[in-house]
C-alpha cells in the first residue's frame, strides 16, 4: 500500500463484475432505466419507481432546445472545423455555464436559502421570500429560474409540476418556488413565470440533490442534444461555414398529432 | 431571408412549444424514458417499446467503470485544480477517443465491412470474416471489440446479447460479431471474447445507427459517470492532490444481494 | 522504484532549479526570447540567433486574424455564457483542427512526400510535384497551403520568405513550396498562391520540425489572440448575446504609419 | 447593416492586410518579438523596448515545470487515448484554474486591494498589508503568491525582480509584494517567500494589466510546455498507459554549463 492510496465510493470493478454503488451493472440492465441508474450513481441509492419516473422526465425536459443556445453554437462551430465528435461535444459542455444552464444551481441555492431563513427566523415562506428578494434587489441581483425570453408559459414546467404532484415528489421546495413566483410578481410589477430551470431547481431540492450538482443535470440532459447537432453539422453542412446564431429554420418531421 | 439562412431537422422551437423530431417535449415527458428520447433525437423516429428497452440497457451498461479509465482521471485531475464541474467533465469527454471508447466505432465499421463483403462476393459470414481478418492481420491491424484486460467473460456483454434476443433486436450484426469471435480465436490461437464495446457495436449496427455515432454512445453513457467522479473529487478530496491512476480502493456500499 | 516509473526528457525540476532541455530557466530569462525558448522546448536544442528570429516571426505572423475564424467564435460563444477565461480559450483551441490551421500539418506532409519522391526516383522537384499533385487530383484531394478566400497576395507570406532568405533558413522545402505553387497553377489553370499556412509549413520543414507539430504552431501562436478576444467579450459585451460570424466592424486604433 | 452588427477593437482584416491594434502584422514580423506582439495584442499599444524584454522574461519563466503539474497530467492522459494534439492541449488548459496558475490573478487582486487601502486611508503599505492580511486570516483565507512546496528560493522570482529593477519596471506593486512577504512572515512566524506566481502578479500590476488577465499569462506561457508534453506522450509512450503523477525521472540532456 503506497502513500498515494485513495478511496472512491462510486463503482467497484473486479474481474467480470462491475457494481455501481453496490448494484451489479449487468443486473440493473433491463430492470432500471438509464435515468434511474443516473440517480443511483449520483445519490448512492436506488430510486423508488416514482422518483425514477421523475428523473426520466427531468432529463427529457432539457434534452434539446434547438440550434440557438450557445452550447449548440460552440459545438457546431468546433465541429465545422473537422474536429472529432467528442471534442465538439466537449466545446458545447464548456458553454453550459453561469448564464446558460446555471439558473438551476442558482435557483437551488436561492430556494435553500429561503427554507433556511424560514427555520432560522420561524417565519412563513412568504416572509422569507420577500426578505431575501429584497436583499437581492439591494445588491442588484436577480432571482434565477424566473422569466424566459421566448416561453411565457413553458409547457415543460407545467408538466414537471403536474408529474411531481402525481408522483408525490412535490414538497417544500415546490411550494417555495411557487411562492417566490408570486412575491416576485408583486415586487417587480409584472409576471416573471417560473421557467424550466426554476422548476428543475425546485424538484432537485425536493429530491435532496445538492446545488453543486444542478449544473450537472443540464450537462447530462443536453449532451445527447449536442451529439445530434454535431452529427447533423458533420453530415449535412459544409466545413468552415459561417454559422448564423439565429437565422435558421426547422425542416424536420412535421409535428405529430399525439 | 439573409445569405446566412440554414436549416436544421432536429428541434423546432416556438413560443411555448418545443418539439424534437416532431414530438412536443412536454408530451414525451412521463411517457418516454430519457433513453427513448435519445433514440428519437438521433434517429428521427420514436423507438418501439423493445428498442427503447434496449437503448436503456446499452446506456446503463457503460454508465461507469470505476476510477481508472483515462476519461475519469482527466476529469478528476482538472476538477482537483478548482475548475468548474462542466469544464472538468469536458476534459473527461476529450479522453473518450480512439483507444478509449473508440472500439465501438471501429467495431461497427468492421462488422459493416464484413456484411458488405458477404453481399459483394456472395460468400458466408465465416468466409467474409476470415478474409477481412486476414487482410487486417497483414496490415498489422487488430480487430476492435474483442478481448479485455480484466474481464474474460464480461457479464454486461452476456446481458446485452440475451436482451437483444428476447427483444427481437439481435439480427445480422449480432451473428457477424459472434462469427468474428470464433474466426479470431482460430486465427490467433486463443480466446479473445467479445467485450462490451464489441457487443454495443453489433447492436448499434442492428439498430441501424451509423458508425460515426458509435463514439457518441460512449460519451452519452459515461457523462453521468464523469459527473459522479468530478463531484466526489470536489467534495471528498483535497485540491491539487496527486491522483494515482490505479492505487485506489472502493469504500462505497456493499454489494446488494439481488 | 515502482512498476509505474516513467521517463521524460523535457524539463528537470529540482529544489530551486528548473531546467528545460538542460537550460536553467532563470538563466534563459533576459537572454532568450519566448519564441527561442519555445524552439528549445520543442527541438531539444537552443536555436541560433537567426533561427530564433525566424521563430519570433512565424509566431507573430499567426497571432490573430480578427473575429471571424471559428476558433475565435467558439471561444467568444463560450465566454459569453460566463465561462472562465481558460475554459473559453480551451474551446477555441478545440476548433484549431483539420480545416482551421490544419493546412500547416497537411502542407508539411505534402512537401516531405515530394522531397522523398525526388530521392526515391531521382527526379527533379518539378517532376515529383507534378506526379504527386496528379495522384492527389485523382483521389479528389486538394493541396493544402495554397489559395485564400480573402488574401490574394498575403503580405505575411512575403515577409516570411524574405526573412527566411536573409536569415539563411530557406532551403529545400522553400524551393519545393515555390515549385508546387507553379505546377499547381499550370494544372488548375489559375493562380493559387501560397498562403501563410503553406509558407509556415515549408519553413517548419526547413527547420526540421516533424509534421505532427504543425498544428501546435498554430495553437501556440493563436492562443494570445484567443485570450484577447475572450477578454474583450467578457469586458465589452453583454452575456449571452447572439454572435454574428461576420457582421462586425473594427473600431480599434487607426493604422499606424510606421 | 443588420441588428446583429457588433464591434471589436483587436484586429482589422482587409484583403492583403491584417493589422493588430493598428499595426500591420507583416511589418511587425522581424521587428518585434512574439512576446512584444502579445503585449500589443492585450494592451492595445506597442511596448517600450524594456517592457518587451520583461514580457519575454515573464513568459519564459513559466514555459514549463516538468511533468507533475495537473495541466500536464490532464493533457498527457487525454493524449494517451489517441486524442488529437489540440484536444489534449485544451484539456491541459482546462486545468489552469484556481489552484493551478490561479495565484497570479488572486495575487494581483490582493496587491491592488492593498494599494487602494493605502490611498483610501492614507496609510503606509505596511499598515495596509497588515490590515488586509488580518482580515483575510479572520475569514480563513490565505494570501496567494507566497510559499512553494519545492522551491524555497525560487531562482525565477529573483531573476524577475532583478530584471524589473534594471529595466525600470519595478514600481509600487513590487514594493507592495515585498512588504506583504515581510508582514506575512511576522504574522505566520515563518518565512513564506514570494513564489514565481506572486512575482509575476506584482509585475503585471506594475505593467498595468487588469487581474482578469492574470490567468491568461499562465495559459499563454504554458501552452508550449503542454505541446511538448503531448508530443512526447504521443511519440514516446504507449497508448493508454497508466500515468503515475510523480514517479518519473528526467532523462533528457544534461545541464548546460552556461
Amino acid at each position: 500500500m503506497s502513500d498515494y492510496r485513495w478511496k472512491t465510493a462510486i463503482t467497484k470493478v473486479q474481474p467480470n463484475k462491475i457494481s455501481v454503488r453496490g448494484y451489479p451493472v449487468d443486473q440493473m440492465m433491463g430492470k432500471v432505466s438509464f435515468a434511474q441508474a443516473i440517480y443511483l450513481l449520483l445519490k448512492g441509492k436506488m430510486p423508488s419507481r416514482n422518483v425514477g419516473k421523475m428523473m426520466d422526465a427531468i432529463l427529457v425536459s432539457s434534452i434539446d432546445h434547438g440550434a440557438s443556445p450557445p452550447s449548440v453554437l460552440a459545438a457546431r462551430t468546433v465541429a465545422s472545423t473537422g474536429s472529432e465528435l467528442n471534442s465538439s461535444v466537449a466545446a458545447g459542455v464548456l458553454a453550459i455555464s453561469r448564464y446558460h444552464g446555471g439558473a438551476i444551481e442558482e435557483g437551488m441555492k436561492l430556494f435553500i436559502k429561503i427554507a433556511q431563513r424560514m427555520e432560522e427566523r420561524n417565519i412563513t415562506k412568504e416572509e422569507a421570500s420577500r426578505q431575501i428578494l429584497q436583499e437581492m434587489k439591494k445588491k442588484g441581483k436577480r432571482a434565477s429560474g424566473f422569466g424566459h425570453r421566448l416561453h411565457k408559459s413553458d409547457p415543460r414546467k407545467d408538466k414537471l409540476f403536474s408529474m411531481a404532484e402525481e408522483l408525490k415528489i412535490a414538497g417544500k421546495y415546490v411550494r417555495i418556488v411557487l411562492c417566490v413566483e408570486k412575491e416576485l410578481e408583486k415586487m417587480v410589477g409584472r409576471s416573471l413565470p417560473i421557467n424550466v430551470d426554476g422548476a428543475i431547481a425546485a424538484l432537485l431540492c425536493d429530491l435532496e440533490f445538492p446545488p453543486q450538482i444542478g449544473n450537472a443535470f443540464f450537462v447530462m440532459a443536453r449532451v445527447p442534444g449536442l451529439v445530434a447537432h454535431v452529427h447533423e453539422e458533420k453530415t449535412r453542412m459544409k466545413p468552415m461555414r459561417k454559422i448564423h446564431p439565429q437565422d435558421f429554420e426547422y425542416d424536420g418531421p412535421e409535428e405529430k398529432n399525439k
